[in-house]
């Protein structure tokens, strides 16, 4: 069959753009919502529920649900914990299902609602995830989460190593500029992409906050081989 | 007295995260505009017309203007010539007032027109434009093209060719991750840029279009000492 197109969507203000309705849309928000998705799954979470307002987060607190919920870094004060992926630990998320309050995250699933698939991306799960999407017969949109609807480089990173390995899948061909730039840059952060990503804007705004213990961990591959699909305004790991 | 602030837009969709009444907006649209622009000035010609519709680009043509006009590569037949740099030979615009005919830099002009300068930048002319800026007591955005409102390479490269040699100055502080992803792309490109833009879907565009001849052209630095600048809506060259 015809190669599947690949592409990088740097900006939620712009994926209008990239909009497709036979495509797998990636959401890539590395620092740090994917990554808490990801642990959260690994870690036995049965569901997340993404909530964008904080009174609807609230309510799923008083239903008994275990919330997630942070505004500027600062935990909310009815929330469980905040969204560090070092809060998702076994033993607090095993077996529950997590209200995640995101405004950013939830506008983005609504955006990419459009196309046939929504799943989440992150250097955790980046080996099983590059695997998956080989193995569809779909095209694909790397869409990065950014940063107030500006371009990021550690969604940018991340999308390229993921471009990496699926155009040397040979499955994939694209006219993307975007992918090419991101594949570039990832083929400089790569050799170290702690270092690389000592530069970066969000870099500086969670040392600033305290909330950067997680960086490393983040930036880590092989962690998790679950993929979190969005279906039914729910997250789950696919296959579950 | 404090640097000034340095950044970079990917595109037309998002300039408004960066509008800033202080600063000064260079506009880049390697391919072809800014290119043409600024060889038009270098050949002598006395004022650009920016016209975003054809009707009004016909016009000027009745008023006896000199008149660059196409739409997806194609003259359009009251026009003189087309949008190649080529085109605008000393022969034809020394001494002559042109309407340039360009929807997409219309608009360009139109949203950066709160800023409090408005200029054109290419590598045609960036060692002038950078020695300007960095003369300059005023933040600078570096604002690219991209190809309908996409990110694309070229303009993206130059923007880091400019951002390299303004960060050299010591004059200019940035938390801008664009900015640093568009100095690290050039820091891959400067070697060969010609090469390096083969993958630029515009590069295939013109090639598809038998209008790549002026690549290698636009490509060139130190061709002119020329910067453009926008000013009660005509584009003049600045101390002109």
């Amino acid at each position: 069959m015809d190669k599947r197109n690949l592409e990088v969507c740097f900006s939620p203000a712009v994926f209008k753009l990239f909009e497709n309705p036979g495509s797998i849309v990636v959401i890539i928000d590395v620092f740090r919502a994917s990554s808490a998705i990801c642990t959260a799954f690994a870690n036995g979470a049965v569901a997340i529920i993404p909530v964008a307002e904080i009174e609807e987060a609230r309510e799923f607190k008083r239903k008994g649900f275990l919330v997630a919920a942070e505004r500027d870094g600062f935990v909310l004060d009815f929330a469980d914990f905040g969204n560090s992926p070092f809060n998702f630990t076994r033993e607090k998320v095993e077996g529950r299902t997590i209200a995640y309050s995101t405004t950013n995250g939830t506008q983005l699933i609504h955006k990419a609602s459009s196309a046939h698939s929504v799943v989440i991306g992150a250097f955790l799960n980046i080996s099983a995830l590059c695997k998956w999407l080989t193995g569809q017969e779909r095209d694909v949109v790397l869409f990065c989460a950014g940063w107030k609807d500006k371009f990021n480089l550690e969604d940018t990173v991340c999308a390229g190593a993921i471009g990496e390995r699926l155009m040397a899948s040979g499955k994939f061909s694209t006219i993307c500029d975007s992918l090419h730039a991101s594949m570039d840059l990832w083929s400089i952060a790569k050799t170290n992409p702690l270092a690389y990503i000592e530069k970066a804007a969000q870099r500086s705004r969670l040392r600033d906050k305290g909330l950067d213990d997680c960086i490393e961990f983040c930036l880590q591959t092989e962690f998790t081989d679950i993929i979190p699909v969005f279906m039914n305004k729910i997250l789950k790991p696919l296959g579950k």
